[in-house]
């Protein structure tokens, strides 16, 4: 903290309960939809695993009047202020500039950054040249936040009270630059909290108001517990904290392990895991292998899965059946079965499902097949309509299921649906086995 | 227009040369980062191609207060305020109330408006809770934007020489809201351009100064003529628009077919098309059809192809082949070459794409195997190592590339380097085509 103001009158965040943030996002390319805002995803994401709700976003234009007027707006009303973008050697990049203006503050040369940005360009063998130098500047009462992973370092300044995170555009230099170097300040200063400020159990195929039901009695044990609901993508979150700090840590904990309790196989895990992470880790730890066959999902399933770092340790692979001689020829589905059930039946998953776990030498198989629409569908089977197919080393099982709605929301249903009903059979198997193991009495 | 003010002094968009346009997106779960701004995306994009840039979005709570001095701020500055979410039926959703309290409006039941509640409601045999009539009111001055997709109408107003313009939260609520009522209002008022506003060149394989240097001697014949350059994820596009009027559309589409005569195959397409649609329309042009054999790309591939609506017709499906054992199993790799080559190399690259072509009875295959990372990669070929294969009716060949960043980008990268060279390949091979079918002289 070397280079803030002795003399301001008052330190950021002091006194403060819940301090008020804001993000501002630069760049036109975000207000043309060239690039998705993924900035406001994922820093209001990581504040909000620490019990800060993000107070504003404010998405605008590379012009200068634009931004001085809302970062002023900004400044006057929150604690922390926070700006992604416009950082770059280009001339649309005049956020430095204009947010020293607004500040008062002088921007100095900066010799070290400039060593820094030379190293790069001398590591990727290219001509550094002079416009970069405007990456070189930071705030005279402020401190550089370093980037391992580009160009524009970040900066950092402390003023009025409040404090000033500036960070650059791209994802894979923002989001490091903010984890390793922004939380720990922050954490520092008070304005945010060391860890996570909630628990949270994490369930599947219940509803919120199911689920409401289901917990109150336990709730209601614990008078000024603080309870919130997150619904997505077909997933329900529940939050448990308590903000005037008469629980600790350890009894939250035991009040979410009676709440889990309560689910059973509707429980997925504590904390932000994605379904497929719950299945992979159950995967691992069994020494089980997967693979997938899909029609109407097309890959997209397979790809879920390979996602994750260290897929390779339990996802042997996927056929991508998108014809009927495909699932004949790679998956060994009967053609008299085809012709008798068709592409799209409970017939045609399981032997999918089974087809893919004996091609590939997997203990599970996952089958999706299905019409995602816009076209396709008949009668019985219209768009929408979806067959699962599994195979494990208990047996095999089809299911069958509607979603509405377009093509990809089908698709990206479908495939949560599938994941999630693998996650119960594995736990169901791990079950069984526990049960065979124990010796019976006498 | 039959329920504005008739007294309202100015008419909206009346004398304007480029229209403001403010969005408001409503809703803590985008603040929380539990579900992305998608509506910045999706409207930014659509008034984009219509000429006008969005400036500016705000992102904020559920707070009444905060929305109403927003909503004030923004009303003052703009000449159209769109707003998403906080119309449906529970307490979070204040939107309509705090927007009528700032713009002096009384909120009006419209029995219309319930009719059609209670009909979605009987469609689907769920029971109405009364909370649903919320959705029934609109401003006294105002319209109704009926909503097919869902319970909450859109709502319209036109005041103060401005127009407002409430939208529902939902994605398949808002965009054909958005497209088939607002457009044609907005079209008819002024305040949007009749159809795109500019010509779009799409372009693959040329860095943005590389493309300005080729197109420069062909608009220096051009004066007055505005050209706009936008990248993204390794692609430039180029705008062309006569801003005065003085190219009329004919000779704008002969500028830029100078352009794509210049840049031969690293021109793409007209418009907004993606590179797989691209190469799907080639495909079912030429009636060949695609399979691909996919490694650290897991499924992505496969899947950039199902999304597009009537895949099936040119794509007859994928292997992710993971393992080893998938790789000769599936796409009949041969062990010796995966012992000596190993399943990252040129040799198993093209060994996948004959074999799933083979396999699947397809004209092109397509393979890409590599280390994605974080973990894996050796000496000769570190993480970031891709190899493509191609099999076509012309030939097989491989293609070494080399990608820094994270897990996903590498994934997404080598998956846009996989479709560009397949489109490039295909176009070859209808050039070879022509060619062989021109009779000899003589």
């Amino acid at each position: 903290m070397a280079h803030t103001d002795p003399n301001k009158p008052q330190a950021p965040g002091a006194g403060k309960s819940s301090p008020r943030y804001e993000l501002l996002t630069l760049g036109d390319e975000l207000l043309l939809g060239l690039t998705p805002n993924s900035h406001l995803t994922w820093i209001g994401g990581q504040l909000g695993r620490r019990g800060i709700l993000l107070q504003r976003n404010v998405t605008l234009t590379d012009e200068a009047d634009a931004i001085a007027a809302q970062f002023r707006e900004s400044w006057a009303r929150a604690d922390v202020v926070i700006t992604t973008g416009g950082l770059g050697p280009t001339c649309d990049d005049r956020t430095r500039e204009v947010v020293a203006g607004v500040l008062g503050q002088e921007l100095v040369f900066d010799p070290a950054i400039e060593a820094q940005i030379a190293d790069r360009f001398a590591k990727f063998g290219r001509k550094m040249t002079p416009n970069n130098l405007r990456q070189a500047f930071k705030f005279a009462r402020g401190e550089v936040l370093p980037n391992p992973n580009g160009t524009a370092p970040g900066l950092w300044a402390e003023q009025d009270g409040r404090v000033l995170v500036m960070l650059p555009g791209p994802p894979n230099e923002l989001q490091p630059m903010f984890t390793e170097q922004v939380v720990p300040r922050l954490e520092k200063l008070g304005l945010l909290a060391r860890g996570e400020a909630y628990i949270q159990l994490r369930t599947a195929g219940v509803g919120e108001s199911a689920l409401e039901t289901k917990f109150q009695p336990v709730f209601d044990k614990y008078p000024g517990l603080s309870i919130a609901y997150c619904a997505h993508l077909g997933q329900v979150d529940c939050r448990l904290s308590s903000p005037d700090g008469r629980y600790p840590s350890e009894t939250l904990q035991g009040i979410a392990a009676q709440c889990a309790e309560l689910l059973d196989l509707d429980f997925v895990c504590y904390g932000h895991d994605s379904l497929e992470q719950v299945v992979a880790d159950e995967l691992r730890t069994q020494h089980r292998r997967l693979a997938v066959a899909e029609s109407c999902t097309g890959g997209l399933l397979s790809n879920k899965f390979t996602d994750l770092c260290g897929a390779s340790k339990f996802f042997l692979g996927g056929v991508v059946s998108y014809s009927n001689d495909a699932k004949m020829q790679l998956l060994d589905c009967p053609e008299c079965m085809l012709a008798q059930h068709g592409a799209v039946s409970a017939e045609c998953a399981v032997a999918m499902a089974i087809g893919v776990a004996e091609q590939m030498g997997a203990d599970f198989g996952l089958a999706v097949t299905g019409f995602a629409g816009p076209t396709g569908g008949n009668g019985e089977n219209p768009v929408g309509t979806i067959y699962l197919g599994m195979h494990t080393p208990g047996g095999d099982w089809s299911r069958k299921l509607t979603y509405p709605g377009p093509r990809g929301a089908v698709k990206e249903r479908a495939v949560t649906a599938a994941i999630d009903w693998l996650r119960r059979e594995i736990l169901r198997e791990a079950r069984k086995a526990v049960t065979a193991a124990i010796p019976l009495r006498n």
